[in-house]
């Protein structure tokens, strides 16, 4: 007879749990058998002991067997997915979607909301008028055969134990241990059912991930994870120090992904775009290498093929672009660079809770969006600005406190030497 | 406002809690507007992470703050108190309560029933017809004034907040940690309202510390926590691989403690008894020096006057000896040596857990104890045996496996050295 007591001991004393271990706590955690103080003080035990890869990888298969897997065999073709460990101003999947949809592949997403100084997809998405991100399992299914993307909120039971886990990890200071956010992730991955996944850790000050190793770490646990189920994964290390691209808010996010579609966005998104889609499209084997792959993305950006499977999938959801287009915008206020110098640093953690506090994300679970409000930064880390020029816009409904703001984009009259976007490569 | 999620994170990452978190957590905990769940995951911190001396203090008060203290200003003399950790045939206290009452200090002794392998001072003296733990402050006191000792059940609501941070560690895997130890132990005894304590630490495979260096750094702890509380601490590490003395069982342990009153113990028990007896009647000033104190306790072991002063304590709460002296006592199985040799080792726990399943003690807390059943163990490690020597007995109810009993008695014919009963003096 397994007792928790036992468990929660081993892994204390720095031993590895078995696979029967590891079923039987998220059997407990799900069923309510085993009681929230014993799974906090394991938790806290995994948070000093650390998991294997086979623990890692048992977690994540018995929190993926807790709930519902999501059966895409009814969709043709490849199925394709893509995740993004969370950053300021990514805007990615909007354009990504339909990218790779031209390009071949089938992408069926399942998107959360934004918590925190993060933004979520759905949220974004909703900024169109009349966009509905509530489909039937059908309708997913059928519009990704037909457009071969679709983007709709979570509404299947996936993975409830990781659910469960989560709650009691956000209120004991468990949060951050690379096994158990990579199950986490991993189970909700392998519960929506793709085959090739593609995954884009951030990292740096922005993100949850603060240093490179510790991303190289989740992304390696990951990929490891995703292989031993059976999937095609790989990782990409991306900076998040200073926003993606310029734009942070709703609709705001939804234009610049609009540009990008047309090749025409922020140089930083582009060159996401294209590496993001060049390696899922390979690694789905629609190109004969990544280097082709990566060719023909910036050929359908430049030919606006993208942009046109973009307005397709928009409509297919019920959204009316001709609508969202004709919104009036906010009134920027424009704020302009003090002195002569080069950007040292811009502040991806500091704006992206500056749009938080202007409405276009969620201090907590049950505050409203606005779609309107938002930021956008014009200058880059490394480039120079002259005193008087316009660094950022701020689109607010209310009047605001700028300064948190201007302490975030740092000038200096020293050289600054722009950073790579992408860090690193694993699984490609 | 202060947040538990932040203290656990605290602890977690390494700093040390200030006297107010301490006290927001006990208070906290004790009130249950914090969640066992957050607790249980602050424990395993603890566990992992520790806690300075400061912490460890704060932590005694804020435990002994939660409940009763007893008042024992009625009580005229030097009031004294004496804790063992716990080990198997320790029947201390029952001869130096009137031991130390001869020699002018007051024992006003609060003490609890045993389970698992280490037996209960209230245990041993309800083997004692009559005898009446459950005295009421007022008789409690009175009696300690007239004669010197008492020994009653926990009966105030003495530092509950322990009792319910004791449950949840016992259930999470955190009761190994020195700090929540000696907090724990102190926490009761500051609450008990003595002038003078002499802890008594047991080390060894019987005791739940296993190694001198942990058992060092508790009884270093306990004398530091008690020491800034005002009171005069010191603690005795004492070897506990092999039981203390011959018996082992309630009634078994009453006569020995009977003996050793008379001088006649077993060279271990009488050592230690002279030893604690002359530290804290060393400690309470009633003698010139720690030298002074043992020969007289020696003295008065010899002359009979501390058997007199047990007698009378005996009788002051109820006891009837001539009945107890009465009882029949069981047939003893009596064990063989095997072969000839020298004891090499005495297993204490395992003779401690084979006199549980006897019925001297409780595998959970509702077994009901049989006084008569036990064993005597006749030979200490260290000593010859020719073939066929008694070296234990075995005083049972019911036929039993008595391998297990053999097997913990291991004789070689190699030499092997009486060790050292005790191991070290802290605060003396």
């Amino acid at each position: 007879m397994m007792r928790m007591i036992d468990l929660i001991e081993k892994k204390r004393d720095g031993n590895a749990h078995s696979k029967e271990e590891i079923q039987f706590i998220i059997q407990g955690l799900t069923e309510g058998s085993i009681p929230d103080y014993q799974i906090s003080a394991w938790l806290m035990a995994v948070f000093f002991q650390s998991m294997n890869e086979k623990e890692a990888f048992y977690l994540t298969e018995a929190m993926l067997e807790s709930g519902e897997q999501i059966d895409l065999s009814a969709i043709e073709g490849i199925k394709v997915d893509k995740h993004s460990t969370g950053g300021v101003g990514d805007k990615t999947t909007l354009a990504l979607a339909p990218l790779v949809a031209t390009m071949g592949g089938k992408m069926a997403k399942l998107s959360g909301r934004g918590l925190g100084h993060t933004g979520g997809t759905i949220d974004k998405l909703e900024s169109i008028p009349g966009f509905n991100t509530s489909l039937s399992p059908e309708a997913f299914k059928s519009q990704v055969n037909t457009i071969g993307c679709a983007v709709a909120g979570q509404t299947a039971d996936v993975a409830p134990a990781d659910k469960i886990l989560y709650a009691l990890r956000d209120v004991t200071g468990t949060v951050p241990s690379i096994p158990l956010i990579a199950s986490s992730i991993m189970a909700k991955k392998l519960a929506s059912g793709a085959d090739v996944i593609v995954l884009d850790v951030k990292v740096g000050e922005g993100a949850f991930m603060k240093s490179e190793a510790e991303a190289t770490k989740l992304a390696s646990l990951m990929v490891e994870i995703g292989t031993q189920h059976g999937k095609s994964v790989t990782a990409f290390l991306t900076r998040m120090d200073e926003p993606l691209g310029e734009a942070i808010g709703n609709r705001l996010e939804v234009l610049e992904a609009m540009d990008a579609l047309n090749g025409k966005g922020p140089a930083d998104f582009h060159h996401l775009l294209v590496e993001l889609a060049g390696a899922i499209t390979y690694k789905a084997e629609l190109y004969p290498s990544f280097e082709a792959a990566k060719a023909a993305a910036e050929a359908i950006l430049s030919s606006g093929e993208a942009y046109a499977r973009f307005e397709q999938f928009i409509h297919a959801q019920g959204g009316d672009l001709s609508a969202f287009k004709a919104v009036k915008a906010l009134t920027p206020t424009l704020i302009k660079a003090p002195k002569a110098g080069t950007i040292q640093s811009i502040h991806a953690l500091n704006l992206g809770l500056f749009a938080m506090h202007l409405g276009a994300g969620r201090a907590t679970k049950d505050d409203v969006i606005d779609p309107l409000v938002g930021l956008k930064v014009l200058k880059r880390v490394g480039e120079p600005v002259e005193p008087g020029e316009t660094i950022a816009e701020v689109y607010a409904q209310s009047p605001v406190d700028l300064d948190a703001l201007k302490a975030s984009i740092v000038i200096e009259n020293t050289p600054q030497h722009t950073p790579d976007l992408i860090l690193k490569k694993i699984g490609l």
